[in-house]
């Protein structure tokens, strides 16, 4: 299976890249709760190509399309399914790519897993495209915490080994390249650009932080934030890792840097620096959660490559042609944001369903 | 909840330190595999303290005693339930952190969390001891899977900024310190020494690496090798971040070094380079699986640390005592063998449940 | 939640009876499996009202439209899913509903479980219509399960006190009222139309065979193939009863009698009587499943009832207007094969997720 | 798998009839909740064999070991094991059960299986002892309803034919012999006495009631509270049927009839009848939930039956030797409170997880 997620909430994600349409259903969403359709299309809207020089051009008019789940624009409280129907379904292109696998893509490993049987055009399932339902239902998630005070918001950190400057204490989706810098933002649109023209890609780091967050949420062992986290932000394609807090940079510290000190602050249990991102044994301990999620480059690059016949095994050429996104990172953080806010919202229900839905 | 793992294969951990017993229960595992009690038994006196100068001199006994789910050493079919019980379970030392939690711990977070009737003795559910009956499971797993030819083997990778040289191509357990590179592994054990000497402690890197895996395991989106892999090494305390093939190294590279080449060897498709580390759309390719885990320091110092008291919301000064591991990282090398060995195992299980479990 | 159903095979149930959709998906379906899109068709024409005298006029045209899973009419291992676009809409005959529920259906406790906030339209999500997307996917799992030679069939054993004669020995899918002896079919029919002449409406019962089935699908306690049957069939609106073998009567008999002998018939061990009706301890014994589930008489009915205002909690007359279904026993003989066919087929892909699916 | 249970609380039952030791783990308890523990052995005493004439002399002293989830007696939060350690492991007894499966048991299905791995000593874990960690989650399952003002109490409805009379109002646990008419009761042991004079067995109804209920509880579809209750009685040995309300009766009957008029009693909707059981679309409508389970006869007894050799294929007689029960429906009271119990907990724990456990 593959293509669910949650246990208080349930997304399910259905759809290939080239089928008539992609989707989500999401079960668990507390009834009474008025969507906002104008906000869920402008979170949509982030993650649209062809916004920019450095993405796509290709343009997809993704406009969610309810199917159930709704009366008008209330949720009724039984599952919530909504399509993006493809108008872009020719599958000829892709007929070359059933025998000869790109590098980087999961084209060998789904031919093998489903036997020949996979949906090559556009990468199926593996698409990108499956982007859209995950924002969708994040969409939905992102109104649903917003209501009750917790903010998910992200950056790019870093792409092609630039990086952001600055902290990010607020949402910076309002900026054409969601940076804190906007002199470190420049420099990354050149170093795609750059790539671009070199018909190459590069990869970047996403950073999110989760605001509002009382403490307590989340639970030990396999059920903890940085699980469920981890399990929603893998879905998405290309991340290679992830880290919480001081994630990797932890490794090198001492106890006596890293263990963040209690301190009260208004009347509130904090602590003092955040090395934790906000996640202690599992559990949100009410500080900001925080943590970054890292892509690899965009595998589509129009440089000559080495790949193998499957029917042969010979080894050939491949060249991929079609305009592709030399850096997909921009684009990927409403996805981010949206595989976050799925996850609190799953460990949030678990504590206290009843949410303030009903407005 | 969260103390469940897996889907074909279902883990449960239960215990709490200075309960009477911590243990596990796995179902799925197919019946007719005769056990290996003695490999058990070495491979939990992996992680068992004291064995060196770098580890607390507290000494348990981590002898699995078997309650359900064989019949002599042969798996029947249903589920296998194994305990150890703790012998060391006075709980008085630790009163006096009901109110005054420990930075880096779990101590505040579970008292928010269980309302003040959470288990303080030895960090109760949330103690590294909760990592013996998680090697009693992944021991399991790892001889079902060797069975099928794949093994899982780490190393430690790093400690307090050392890093460990060479690469990691067969295992290393036998040897007192596991790395690849001893003239490293010395300098990584007075790193410790060191810490230990302060009062204070150092985080690590465990790299793990599962050889043998046919192409085809795993799927799309949510339950991808990695969503699997970091859910349950997530699972494991300290952990803060999780990295697979490249990782966050490939977030700065371009597509063109990055993407793995495809080619033939000995008849099999394989790939040059192993940048994916094994994993492509979610899906192992046949590559050796590779990944990392960020350990944070131990949390517990002889250090003064500042907290609060949580009746009083006043800062206090805090003293841990006791004798703690001044790095957790080398008993790391186990949980993290096991908690892979049960995520591929459950993967494996999905795809074939028959195994070759009857001998 | 509620909606999904499975363990190796997961079933989603979406869509309100006036929402623009009904819909399903099914993740698990091996690939590389041609869906035979007459058969499912005709299989979804078996529930369709206004076939008969004994149905409700309103003509649906349940056409499945599959928006992803397939190439062509082949699953290609992802997720499938399909929708029934719903053509009628008008919600404005409901809205007195809202506030007087009508006895025996859904209306008053959707009302307190969802706050108000429940899709009052036709039942909304509890309306018999859900029963089609059922059929969508019990159509593709009786297909898959066909090719293993498993063959789920049932009939019309009972309506309103009138009982069918002799053995479920083969489908009886072909006949215009699915009962082995036409004659009590006739009266049943006759049964039906004096109910509807009353305004009234009548129960009845559905008996349900699986043959072809091989010992030892199913597992011990709670997920044995009683738990996991009744677990789908009490999913179809107005089920109240499930039994299997000799079920109820069974608590009435000796051990003697109750007891199936074991005998060997053509080299395979068989019972001589089928008491069990095909499950011993929740697995099968390779005997014919055999069980039967209780359906109540239609809850909308003609005639004048009892209900109360829930605004002002005053005692009102109620008059369910439209037409009505008078006896729903029929057309739920589909929807009961759907739920055994999903039931089993997760059972037997919980064991031998291969299949052989690939033809 | 199958010995796990439940969504937002998880029972995992673990063990064999002569394994070292027969448990349950329960995860999703909240914390801060005191277990009675004389209740919970007095709960357990309801089902221990040799109170009575009617049922086997040999005496288990079931004494509920905790090993984790508890201070003392109060829950942590974290998961809750108890086991009941065997006493009687012998297992010689049984070899010959290895190759001539006795008829009505799980022999056979669980040789077929389980390859020749399953542990046939006493049934194993298809043995009714595994009621006992059933009833101790129950047990804890029914103290955690009780303080919410919901009682779960069940009688013997019939035994061999021979039927209670009277409505279940009240618990009837005091009794020697739990059903409501004493002299109906007294018919009813003198039939299991005859039964067990002339070694056979009798099966028998038990109908159980759930008062207390808020409205609202449940879900629609497959996580209705029939669906939920069915999935966890069918996980008691023995029990072939199961119905809800009116349940098959209902068949039978006239929508006129069977209808619940709604109507206004203190200030509370109530229906003026309970045909539904207190379920309405799968959610309670704060009528007391009622639903039988049918038990078949034990299939232990002394009388001579036919079984074949599953070396030689050829039939052999076959006398299953020792003292068995010769109705264990008065034993298998507690264990369908206890099924209902925790069946109806996890429903509510999905809607107000908070309780009011914490005292």
């Amino acid at each position: 299976m593959g293509s669910s997620y949650g246990k208080h909430l349930r997304l399910t994600l259905f759809g290939q890249s080239h089928a008539p349409a992609v989707g989500m259903t999401l079960e668990g969403v507390p009834a009474g709760f008025t969507l906002d359709m104008d906000a869920l299309a402008a979170f949509l809207e982030r993650r649209a190509p062809g916004r920019n020089a450095y993405s796509t051009a290709r343009r997809e008019a993704d406009r969610p399309v309810f199917l159930s789940g709704l009366v008008g624009h209330v949720t009724c409280g039984t599952p919530l399914t909504a399509v993006i129907y493809n108008t872009d379904t020719r599958s000829a292109d892709y007929e070359n790519l059933r025998y000869v696998p790109r590098p980087g893509h999961a084209d060998y490993t789904a031919a093998v897993k489903y036997g020949g049987a996979q949906d090559i055009a556009g990468g199926g399932h593996f698409s990108g495209r499956m982007t859209a339902p995950l924002c969708i239902a994040g969409g939905i998630a992102k109104q649903l915490l917003e209501k009750e005070g917790i903010r998910v918001f992200a950056r790019v950190l870093a792409v092609g080994g630039i990086r952001d400057e600055g902290t990010l204490d607020a949402p910076v989706d309002g900026k054409p390249f969601p940076v804190v810098s906007d002199a470190q933002g420049e420099k990354m649109t050149a170093r795609i650009a750059e790539a671009a023209q070199e018909g190459d890609s590069v990869g970047g780091i996403v950073e999110c932080v989760v605001t509002g967050l009382p403490a307590g949420l989340g639970d030990p062992m396999f059920d903890g934030m940085e699980n469920r986290i981890a399990s929603a932000v893998f879905g998405i394609p290309a991340v290679k890792g992830i880290e919480f807090g001081s994630g990797f940079e932890a490794a090198g510290m001492k106890g006596s840097e890293h263990n963040d000190p209690f301190a009260v602050r208004n009347g509130q249990v904090v602590t003092e620096t955040n090395h934790a991102g906000g996640i202690l044994g599992g559990i949100t301990d009410g500080m900001p959660l925080l943590f970054r999620a890292a892509f690899k480059p965009t595998p589509s690059i129009a440089k000559a490559q080495r790949s193998v016949d499957l029917r042969t095994l010979e080894a050939v050429p491949l060249e991929v042609r079609g305009r592709h996104d030399p850096c997909i990172v921009p684009r990927a953080v409403p996805a981010v944001e949206a595989a976050a806010a799925i996850a609190v919202l799953d460990a949030w229900l678990d504590d206290r369903p009843g949410l303030s839905a009903r407005s």
